[in-house]
């Protein structure tokens, strides 16, 4: 089994799932409890945030764990933006990104409802943000900018340093980063000063399922989207996730600890897989410079990207078209469509995605299915 | 370590955690992916789906796996509650029982401003819904009724049969059941067919923390609450914690399969509970029937309730003074103050709570306890 798709999921890593198991016994007792087995794991719970606080450079008091990236930037976009704009009457408008994942773009019509404006900052050819139309959108009336570090489908990084400098001028516009996929390469980019709200979520980086982190600076008000006890100082309610917290953290450590030796090897994979595509007669979506090596997204038009998708699998090659959450309700590929390509390319699109721990023996096999598979499409084409 | 604190959190059963470990090394594709291993993982999914419907006597496609009991709760009481206010803009009123979890209360400011009627639904003096009330308040402005079926504080049972009664003329009403503290020993009043939406947590039960469930009829109309890549038949977004909701299926399982061991067994631990601190002269709270034996809520006045905790807890027992989600801000009797209980008694409360897997040594412990700390503390009085 050759697994190419932990942009859609990666595999819990070992030594992190026998944490989760350890603490899910040995911790047990609810955080809450006022009783010393509460209070123990109470400080367990402290110490995982401090730890990945300490990891995004955000303050202590400023890292929130939910359940889900898609918790934690519905959060952002409803509860948080509600109460500003609250705070705020006369700022009413949105920019996001064209590229975002579903669990932005399916917020909108909500968010029109509610009476914000929504407007979507446009993507070049190679998928980078337009800096001119953001910087001629900026003024008062905007309340929040949102942008995805690393693209989930085509893997480009947006540069957060000309960001900045375009925010210069407006320091009270709320800039939430969707960074889901961006602790395999470009985790110290999550520290960037500017960012307020920074949403993750744990199965990206071999975590257990079912924790997201919400970092928000103190400077923005916060506004709880789940109520009841009182959880995550006051901000987000239910029982803490222990035993998955603290596996995330953990795993999350790794990854800073690992990031350079990370960023090589998958910097040299994904040059080996652009060559053997290229070599092949496959378009490459995902630009030379300025991407994630552990994404790539490429065409073999006129095949569909299911078509394709279904012959890596018959190598025992799992690959896919799209974000998996897009996948199984026809292939929607929005990023591709965004940055303007034809209709023919983008429905040809496959993603081929590492992780950390991607091996050479299998990026090795990966390039001679990509060589027999294109072999073979190319005598039925 | 004697542990009766079994309503704030349990310790997950072993064999539930081998499956949720198996699960997530075999099946951790994501169950959107159009591969076979997320075709796999889907399948994995549905069996767990159509598993838990079984157990609650809902159809498949009415099961909603969420993050908590909490979300649960919330997802009620937001979307789905705006939602259907929305179609019948008249129905504005909510009559929600005086004796519910922090995740109802703490939605009650939010649901004004939104323009709801809040109104509670007193208690007597055990405890028990003061049907009369709800008889005279009920009528087309109703849009919602929401009840506990086991409350986490006392234990209190409500009766279903003459609640569905009550309904009978108002179809239209929304009948919300949390029945998060139900499954140790009243899973069968689950299946009550009156009930629209049923919320569910995991860690209650032995299985691991961090799943949800919430149980909607299909006759109530749908809202998400957390938008994004659809899962959850579109309802309820964010990548399915496959793992965790497939052990939650299991230990699910198990309790209904044991329910009449369950309940035998904790019958005659409490009845000895209770017993033994009346000898000692402690004042039983939980009312002698018609409350779940796994909850026995006691105090011993005038001694505070944190007292009491840590000097169970020098003896290594280990139990609550009240809900764990209000007990570090401060012991806050809700249920205790609804049903009438003066301060002085409602301060001294503490909780002792059993699960399926309480043992008979444990309980002898306990009782052992209870004596020896009485007499010292009458000693104090």
């Amino acid at each position: 089994m050759y697994y190419f798709d932990n942009s859609a999921t990666t595999q819990p890593d070992s030594q992190v799932m026998e944490t989760y198991l350890k603490v899910s016994q040995d911790y047990f007792a609810n955080p809450s409890s006022v009783h010393k087995l509460g209070v123990r794991s109470h400080q367990l719970l402290d110490a995982a945030r401090k730890q990945v606080s300490e990891i995004l450079g955000f303050a202590s008091n400023e890292i929130y764990f939910t359940s889900s990236g898609t918790e934690s930037n519905n959060w952002a976009l409803q509860a948080i933006v509600d109460h500003y704009h609250d705070l705020h009457p006369n700022k009413s408008k949105l920019l996001i990104s064209s590229i975002e994942h579903a669990s932005m773009t399916k917020q909108f019509d909500l968010l029109k409802e509610r009476g914000y404006q929504v407007e979507l900052i446009p993507v070049d050819s190679q998928g980078f943000l337009n800096y001119e139309w953001l910087h001629s959108h900026l003024d008062n009336q905007v309340l929040l900018v949102s942008t995805m570090l690393v693209n989930n489908e085509v893997g480009m990084i947006q540069d957060l340093d000309r960001l900045t400098a375009l925010l210069k001028q407006f320091p009270q516009v709320i800039w939430h980063v969707d960074a889901v996929q961006a602790v395999t390469t470009c985790l110290d980019e999550c520290r960037h000063e500017r960012i307020d709200l920074l949403s993750l979520s744990s199965h990206k980086f071999h975590a257990p399922r079912g924790v997201g982190i919400l970092a928000k600076r103190s400077r923005i008000e916060n506004q709880p989207f789940i109520y009841g006890g009182g959880q995550e100082m006051g901000q987000r309610s239910s029982t803490e996730n222990l035993a998955a917290i603290v596996a995330t953290a953990q795993a999350l450590r790794k990854m800073s600890e690992q990031q350079g030796q990370i960023k090589q090897k998958l910097g040299q994979f994904n040059h080996r897989i652009r060559q053997t595509l290229k070599e092949n007669g496959w378009q490459v979506h995902s630009p030379e410079s300025g991407a994630s090596s552990h994404i790539i997204c490429a065409s073999f038009a006129p095949i569909p990207g299911e078509v394709l998708v279904h012959a890596f699998e018959a190598e025992e090659v799992y690959i896919s078209t799209t974000s998996a959450c897009s996948s199984r309700v026809r292939s929607d590929h929005a990023t591709l469509r965004a940055m303007g390509l034809a209709d023919q390319e983008s429905e040809s699109a496959i993603r081929i995605s590492m992780s950390s721990q991607t091996e050479a023996t299998e990026v090795d096999y990966l390039l001679e299915t990509i060589h027999k598979i294109s072999r073979n499409l190319k005598i039925g084409k």
